[in-house]
């Protein structure tokens, strides 16, 4: 009788476990490279709450973000499509950009929201600041957060608050320098109204991680959704004050180690809620270490190149998953991409998305709970700037990696930019460094991939793109035009 | 009364512990780079018995091997001396060698015999393979393994056992062939007799660490010490019949694989055995990748160079310590060298060696039991061939590291080695990868580190060089005269 109640305790609550809806929660980095982290082999960032988190969780080594840039990254991420289809993927949105992600698309936070859950979007946007494209109007409840670059400034034509002073006679100028010498007027919004200008970029990490305690205590007993994404280590670089100057690494570490920080916070504030064990946390980074800051920019490991490139330094990227008792941990050297995001998170939800318009998204739950092969074959690395629209750079099947194209920083280096006759071709579990050119040994490989290529290509409808329009000529620099 | 006993019980068993001589276990890997481990970052070799020593224990990552070349760095892990002292430093033993480590030198073995320790060396010697050198002749009870690397061959006049068939003919010719064809007349020893040849190399990790286990069952009652060093993944790679194909890495993660598998089997056995508690188990590298291997060659990770380099990837190896409730666990970025091994070793034993002459040797047990700052504050990078014997290549302190010549791989690439005018300075702690030379910003950091090189210059007696005597002068083939 006393085994048959325990049983019947122990299934009771398996099942409470298994009818509510998990919490999720996205923590997402800005330019933190594939080898950034102790846990991904960084010798001088020591990050033992991601490590942790791997080592309780999965630790992915072949996962991709969808685009070695930041806006279409993110595109990608909330919408689970290649940025071309949403128009996303050919630039960044800067200050002066009058558009963003389509208002048509629909998001993970609209998917999950019209299942019941909160859903909070804080930090870095970079999806169009806006009305209209802004987090609130993308399936976020609440939105707390810098709604671009921390390189980027308001726009005095942008519709704020009406308590925001701007400094006077304020003109946009050219604000991309080199080092880490940027004006900091970057505003902080609050839904759709700029609470703070210029905001206090060494206050931003903790107080991101305050915004997302306070949403994680409010809704603790309702599903909910939580975008964390980070400005930093986005260039300039801030700490706070209780960072500044703890980590090796310098500055760039700091900011790392105060992220890692952040993780543990976050955690702990689920075990204090007792929802730990009903919460799938993923960590993951936008592109590759942006390396032409020098020591203010990251490392991507033993990974080629960086952010801008379509090497595997500029777009694979550390990627983790937690659930305690859900997720089979262990590390996972299997393909996954931020795409895939989208399709996992309704997939560990048990969530039926009619309106699902992910065509280019994985369900990777398979593979976080028994770790059986990942549904993803390929990986399309495509263009975000010349040659035209849609062009797919390079592709990944299984092992195998052809680059149709050699990339420049895209719009900066157009020149850099050559087609590769003959296609090299790099076996990636072997060589992931990409050192060894093997077209040469296996021209049927290179054919059938370049054959994926075309067809993909061919069969994408590009979305209208959204760079065009402009708040105003005259506050676009004469260098962008 | 009920606490009273509790707590007597508790201290006793402390007591217990305390008093007994801790097992010591060093696991010796060959041509590994700091890259190659799944916790150092490798995307697809999956090492989960060193991930799970790494998380239970200590990963270092700064820690550095004595040498970049082989037996100097064995030279000097075994005696806690710069190779330069024991003359061990200028070359690695070849097969025609009639020298090796000098037998006037006190190796760890014979300081753990002098205090009970059983000890036994299995695997890859590399300090002499002539009766008076082998590791019986220094303080081992015993011996299996290949004397050396196992891409060298047998010497038609070494002592061998009477059993021991000789191909008809047989005669040395260059066998530094570059690839992975090279013939494998390698012999097996056991104590000082070989016990087969060639051996199957495909079985030497496996039958490595049946040895090792053998040993340890042998021994659980007396303190041990065991110096387990593989032949892999130095080439050529062979791997048993149940790894081979297994790692995505190919065959060369296929050896470190199946090294991780010995790793768990070893703990495995320690834990059968009850003495898991009580022993302290060491895993480290000789030096960087052979990157002249291409594919069968590692990896070192965000490190510049490899093997034969006195850049961080020739000689920062992955280091781990373990030790259940002794050893506090952590990312430990302080520094360290193998040249410590000797002097923690006794340390965390708490043996008083009055003969030790570990000039060089630093007791890490601080820093093992309460992460307190490492002992170690400078470290030499030392030139294994030209410019003459006990230059110094290269020295870091603190963050800093000045290199004073850039080299090339020894005797291969003479020319290749240049003296750097002006010197190059790097702060490794936020540029582990060597990039940014910043001699023209600190130009008295630059000078502070010259005069210490040149002092410690000045200090050292020179050992007479071990690499002089030969076999035969016939034996040895043109190349290398």
């Amino acid at each position: 009788m006393k085994l048959f109640l325990c049983t019947f305790i122990i299934l009771c609550h398996s099942l409470s476990f298994a009818q509510k809806a998990p919490n999720i929660i996205i923590i997402f980095a800005d330019d933190l490279g594939y080898g950034d982290l102790s846990c991904y082999g960084h010798p001088t960032i020591h990050t033992p709450n991601l490590d942790k988190l791997a080592s309780e969780g999965q630790k992915w080594t072949q996962f991709y973000s969808a685009s070695h840039i930041c806006s279409p990254s993110r595109a990608a991420l909330l919408t689970g499509l290649y940025p071309v289809r949403t128009g996303t993927d050919s630039h960044v949105f800067f200050e002066w950009s009058a558009q963003g992600l389509p208002p048509s698309t629909t998001t993970l936070a609209e998917a999950l929201k019209a299942n019941g859950y909160k859903t909070a979007c804080v930090g870095k946007w970079h999806l169009g600041h806006l009305d209209g494209y802004l987090p609130t109007d993308h399936g976020f409840d609440e939105y707390f957060g810098v709604p671009y670059s921390n390189d980027m400034r308001v726009d005095p034509k942008m519709k704020v608050s009406e308590n925001v002073l701007f400094r006077e006679g304020m003109t946009l100028k050219k604000m991309r320098t080199r080092g880490n010498k940027v004006d900091n007027w970057v505003p902080l919004f609050e839904n759709k109204s700029i609470i703070e200008y210029p905001c206090d970029q060494k206050t931003l990490t903790s107080r991101y991680t305050e915004a997302s305690i306070s949403f994680i205590n409010q809704h603790k007993d309702s599903p909910f959704f939580l975008f964390l994404s980070h400005n930093m280590p986005h260039i300039p670089l801030f700490a706070s004050q209780a960072f500044e100057g703890k980590s090796k690494r310098g500055l760039y570490g700091d900011t790392i180690e105060e992220m890692d920080y952040s993780v543990g916070a976050i955690l702990a504030a689920l075990k204090d809620n007792g929802i730990d064990n009903n919460t799938l946390v993923i960590f993951t980074s936008d592109n590759g270490p942006d390396l032409t800051y020098n020591q203010n920019g990251g490392s991507a490991g033993l990974l080629k190149g960086s952010k801008f490139y379509a090497t595997e330094g500029g777009q694979r990227v550390p990627a983790i998953f937690w659930w305690p008792n859900q997720i089979e941990p262990g590390v996972i050297s299997e393909l996954g991409s931020t795409l895939d995001i989208f399709e996992t998170c309704l997939g560990m939800a048990e969530i039926k998305n009619p309106n699902s318009t992910a065509l280019d998204s994985f369900d990777l739950s398979p593979t976080l709970t028994e770790q059986s092969e990942s549904p993803r074959e390929n990986f399309f690395y495509f263009s975000s700037s010349t040659p035209p629209r849609g062009t797919i750079y390079a592709v990944r099947q299984g092992s195998w990696k052809a680059h149709f194209y050699t990339s420049g920083i895209p719009h900066y280096e157009p020149s850099a930019v050559t087609q590769n006759d003959p296609v090299l071709l790099y076996n990636l579990d072997q060589d992931p460094g990409e050192n060894y050119n093997l077209s040469d040994q296996y021209p049927e490989i290179t054919e059938r991939l370049q054959k994926l290529s075309h067809e993909f290509e061919a069969s994408i409808h590009l979305g209208p793109n959204q760079f065009l329009k402009k708040i105003s000529e005259q506050v676009r620099p004469e260098w962008a035009q």
